[in-house]
């Protein structure tokens, strides 16, 4: 069996981390950044750096992008000379963007002749080549089987969603959606805490405790929206807006910003006008569903 | 020594998970709820009701109270009969509140000299009575130190955080706003998971991933933050903005609300706006703070 070999779209901090992965697993990489010199130390861990994307694409039976939107991935996919190259050839899309341009790109794919898997990635770049890595897939199942070994040399887990090509960036909005917000709760607890004297490092392993219960009322609460059981009988949504309201004002009372807590309190607000009061936070689903 | 007394004022969900944890540790235990009949099983196993919150807080040298806030611990504790009847008396008051509030209740008891204790309850009511349990306390060294033992029949990890009696309660409010934010980006992701057909249930396992991810997260960002560094080099700003601008726009081209992303998206490109767009997302912690 010949050496594995890849090629690696984008430069930035996560098309980095790939590509150096790839190399620590022994996979003939090579490299291509729209700006020049971002490839770091890449070319003397054995990468060769393409001249073009299109030289770049040509140099491997798969490709792996991973740029900072689906913009980005067709102002570089769709130039002629790029789309020539690629054509017999697959792209596994690792860039973040919605479902919709997933299937966009599908469509675009199957029309010029290139195989085409959409993916996306779960964890941060320092868990790239570590079995902390968490990959997701979807779009044609024998491409996905066909080009597993290159992917697997990344290490982690991979799951192959289904054939949908929508779905691995479905799965990867919502997991943001999720992520995003979190962290905006977070830095946002920083800046009160900080107002009350309290340093990042002293809350942080308070912050952590509670980023550990985070995960089994996840499967709790999934039950409960599942069933369209809205039970709140440990939490009823009448004291989760109380206490909404303390973050609104402990926050306004030393002049921060509580846009984003005032946003949630209004929705968990609408569930209790709406005749939800001793129901569960899981009710504020329907409600963001129905507005 | 004579057994260990306790009095709990309040059971909603907390108040009965304490008053039973109490029970189950041999404490003996009083008990009173403005609404009677909320008080289940407990009298079964072993529980005093009393007719009056004076009634109640007469039983025991100390009280632990725990109602939606202090709006409602005060129209309890600050009626003159009440207030009379915990003279030379401690209480702790468990309910949540601003840091604010917590400082207010500490010169009314002074005033009417009552011990006073303040505290907060961080894990939800299954956690109560075995170790999973986090409390976070503030007041009086010595007050802390002589009611211990009641407390520690809770089981669970108590944290004595300082003398200001407001500490525990401003711990509380940064803790609650990474909690209820994060839950609101849970029910936000699974509606959105839903409208592309992923159920609650399939969600779930990743869902948990992300929550995995936060902890090592919450502490990194930690040092950025007081160090104001805000370095991005993982994961810049400019990145995050892009991510949330997706899920923004896959939640509103299936009509939902996407108010909570939008106001969290906006902190993020007033950094970007700022010229902070290279940083890192702790960088959102000054944002709110110079709003
Ligand atoms: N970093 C993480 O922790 C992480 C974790 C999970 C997923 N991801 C996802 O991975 C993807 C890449 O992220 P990243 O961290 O590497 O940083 P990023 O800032 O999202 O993306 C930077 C890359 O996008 C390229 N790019 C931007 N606009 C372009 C355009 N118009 N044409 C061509 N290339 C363009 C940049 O090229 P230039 O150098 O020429 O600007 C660079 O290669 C994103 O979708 C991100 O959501 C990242
Ligand atoms: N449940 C949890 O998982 C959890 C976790 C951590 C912290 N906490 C905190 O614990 C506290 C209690 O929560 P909870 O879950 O038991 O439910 P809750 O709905 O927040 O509080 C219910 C209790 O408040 C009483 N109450 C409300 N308004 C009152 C008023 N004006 N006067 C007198 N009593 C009044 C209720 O009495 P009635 O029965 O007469 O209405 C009941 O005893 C809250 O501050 C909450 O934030 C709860």
């Amino acid at each position: 069996m010949p050496p594995l070999s890849v090629t690696v779209l984008g430069l930035g901090p996560m098309g980095r981390a790939l590509a150096g992965a790839f190399l620590d697993a022994g996979v003939r990489t090579t490299v291509w950044n729209r700006t020049p010199g971002r490839e770091g130390d890449l070319v003397e861990r054995g990468a060769v750096l393409a001249g073009s994307a299109e030289e770049a694409v040509a140099a491997a039976a798969l490709t792996v992008i991973c740029l900072v939107n689906y913009d980005a991935t067709d102002s570089v996919l769709r130039r002629p000379e790029v789309t020539d190259a690629l054509k017999g050839r697959t792209v596994v899309n690792l860039s973040a963007d919605t479902p919709e341009r997933a299937r966009d790109t599908g469509v675009w794919a199957a029309e010029h002749g290139i195989g085409y898997l959409d993916g996306a990635i779960m964890t941060p770049t320092p868990s790239i080549g570590t079995p902390a890595g968490v990959f997701l897939h979807s779009g044609p199942e024998p491409l996905y089987r066909e080009h597993r070994a290159v992917l697997d040399a990344l290490d982690g887990v991979h799951t192959h969603l289904g054939e949908d090509i929508g779905r691995a960036a479905a799965y990867d909005v919502a997991l943001l959606d999720i992520f995003w917000t979190s962290m905006t709760g977070y830095v946002h607890a920083l800046a009160l805490a900080r107002a009350e004297g309290i340093s990042a490092r002293e809350l942080a392993p308070f912050a952590a405790g509670i980023g550990a219960i985070l995960p089994p009322l996840f499967e709790e609460w999934a039950d409960d929206v599942d069933s369209g059981s809205y039970t709140g009988e440990g939490n009823p949504l009448t004291s989760a807006v109380s206490t909404m309201s303390h973050v609104v004002h402990a926050a306004e009372a030393h002049g921060i910003d509580a846009s984003v807590m005032r946003a949630a309190e209004a929705l968990a607000v609408r569930a209790v006008d709406r005749g939800h009061g001793a129901e569960g936070f899981t009710r504020v689903t329907q409600i963001v569903e129905a507005s």
